[in-house]
């Protein structure tokens, strides 16, 4: 055997995904020559001699043409489809004994991975509140209208959520699985998976027909946070896989989001303890997601203001007059006058004005503020 | 006359709070000569000559005696009540064109204001929500019970909250008020004000019979934000005197933090933006406050985790086989030997072992994980 593409396939077989030691080997020998060696019995560096008779009970070209049949295509580094954001993961520090590029990926949907434009991860809590929900999927909607990608995990609370927002949106969106992507888990989402794989991608380093493990669903978020330029934490517990993905983009130095919730919701507490420690930004939009995402000045968030008051539109000596007429107990003209620090005449051509704009109102005892001046 | 506190009496009685021509040349001259020199009719740097006729109005002896017939003092920079974290008003940079310690405050209330303890300002929106009255009332009678002082300025919403906190927790706070302490502004929180000054302490620039004014309340929020050691903020529109309070308390270099909300709640938006860019720090309860406003060391927080669960106690063989059990389809002993890289009799004694624990189970077909063990 001599093609890249078999070699690769069956030595991903061989191992768990986000292994070191294969992954090493591989960079530093080459799929192939490392197939081949392994075939033929060679004991390379504590990798057993029985692999040589697990190898050869592995046929790569018959699941090729079986994943074919099921619409399943096997991506791997140096095809055009490879997306080039996962070098990154070679470069990466290790999280759980587990890391760099994987070997390939199985790829499930019309949408080709070298294609996914500017995408964003939005993950969080499975046990998420409907706030949670609501808001991944309003900010997925807005990712997804401003053209993003969203990449997500499938599973219950704000990752369906996300996948449904950015549909919603009339936009792209990505599921990576820690199970083969001919398998619906968790089962419930089922027609969602079958949705994206009809309009998006379903994505897994597994090999269909494999099963999810908690070893996989580790390794299955390194590949969200490195298809995605950032990640955005919605809800997550103190202890929870979306941190898990986050942990993986702040080693691929890309941004880590968060959207804060209210402070007595336990699902946002994850969250609230990485802003608070530095390692997420606070988001609260797509806008602020796309700010911190884009490359610079390509989306710049315009900060939110008050519509502009009547009295923003005063001017000095107005202003001077307004700031000194009581909120509650009228004054007379010449006590106005003291605290502006201006002559009465001027203070009364002013006072004149601020009626006219319903800034001040004139009781027998004198002047104060209308009832819609508030204190600021 | 040439009593210092008389003298400074007259002269604040002169100007507004905050104003940084008086004040400044009370700093440069002193506040007798200043008073004297004033009362002569000399022209100094534009005070206009007017200010003598003003001067010679103005009674302070017979002020003082009527507001301590009210139960009202007035303190100035050198009494021993004088409140030593003041003095960075002098080195920060002005605000709206005011600055500078006051001349004096007029203080209501048994508590001295030297002896606050470790104060921290809780301010915020008077359109509040009743989630964020809720979390000012529990962090304020948090930070009281650990033996803060809370300082805010007695508006409705978040400061009416604060204090109302601070009383439930058995602990000290202060009312900052933009207008005499003998008034209630708003007249609704007379009761609530009764009560601070019976146990805790009214403060204000302005001496008693003074109207609130806009400017005034600009003023006054430097006065709680440089009582305090640090200023949250627990919602705040957009454009809000909270927000103002807290530009104070960053200009002073003093800890700014902010409670975060629901993104899609306005009230919380003002906050938001602070944390977002990084003006304030994300804070959730009292530890977070005190570990920011304490000497360092003093509070330490314990970051909150989840309790321990079973498989963190096993030992790193089990650990590995149950990171190999399937979550969902059972796989028999060699598949999960296989996958964990162990023998299957290695595998066989750990399952036997993960079984008993509750954390895998044995069906017909083979093993996996129990119900109770999610795929964190």
């Amino acid at each position: 055997m001599s093609d890249e593409r078999l070699a690769r396939l069956a030595l991903s077989r061989l191992g768990e995904p986000g292994g070191l030691r294969l992954a090493g080997m591989v960079s530093e020998l080459g799929a192939v020559p490392l197939h081949d060696e392994l075939r033929a019995g060679a004991e390379l560096r504590g990798l057993r001699a029985e692999v040589a008779a697990r190898l050869a009970d592995i046929e790569p070209a018959r699941d090729l043409e079986r994943a074919a049949r099921l619409g399943i295509r096997w991506v791997v580094p140096g095809d055009a489809e490879w997306p080039v954001a996962l070098r990154d993961l070679d470069d990466a520090e290790p999280l759980h004994r587990m890391g760099r590029q994987p070997l390939g990926l199985w790829v499930r949907g019309p949408l080709r991975l070298h294609e996914l434009p500017a995408p964003v991860a939005v993950v969080g809590a499975r046990s998420a509140t409907t706030y949670g929900t609501d808001v991944a999927a309003e900010l997925s909607a807005g990712l997804a209208r401003a053209g993003s990608a969203v990449v997500s995990g499938a599973a219950f609370g704000i990752d369906q959520a996300a996948h449904r927002g950015a549909l919603a949106g009339d936009g792209l969106t990505v599921a990576v699985l820690a199970c083969g992507v001919d398998r619906a888990y968790p089962a419930a989402h089922k027609r969602l998976l079958d949705h994206l794989a009809d309009h998006g991608a379903v994505v897994s380093e597994l090999a269909p027909g494999c099963a999810p493990t908690r070893l996989r669903f580790l390794a299955r978020n390194r590949v969200i946070a490195a298809l995605a330029r950032g990640t955005v934490v919605v809800e997550a517990a103190v202890r929870s896989g979306a941190l898990n993905t986050a942990s993986w983009a702040a080693g691929l130095n890309r941004p880590v989001m968060g959207v804060p919730g209210p402070v007595t919701s336990a699902p946002s507490e994850g969250v609230h303890q990485l802003i608070r420690s530095g390692a997420a930004t606070l988001v609260t939009r797509a806008e602020d997601v796309l700010e911190l995402t884009s490359p610079a000045g390509h989306h710049l968030v315009e900060v939110a203001r008050a519509p502009a008051r009547p009295r923003d539109l005063l001017g000095r000596r107005d202003q001077r007059v307004l700031e000194a007429v009581p909120l509650v107990r009228p004054a007379p003209p010449e006590s106005v006058a003291r605290t502006a620090g201006l002559a009465v005449t001027e203070v009364l051509a002013a006072l004149d004005g601020l009626r006219r704009r319903g800034l001040v109102e004139e009781l027998p005892t004198g002047w104060r503020l209308a009832e819609s001046a508030d204190e600021g």
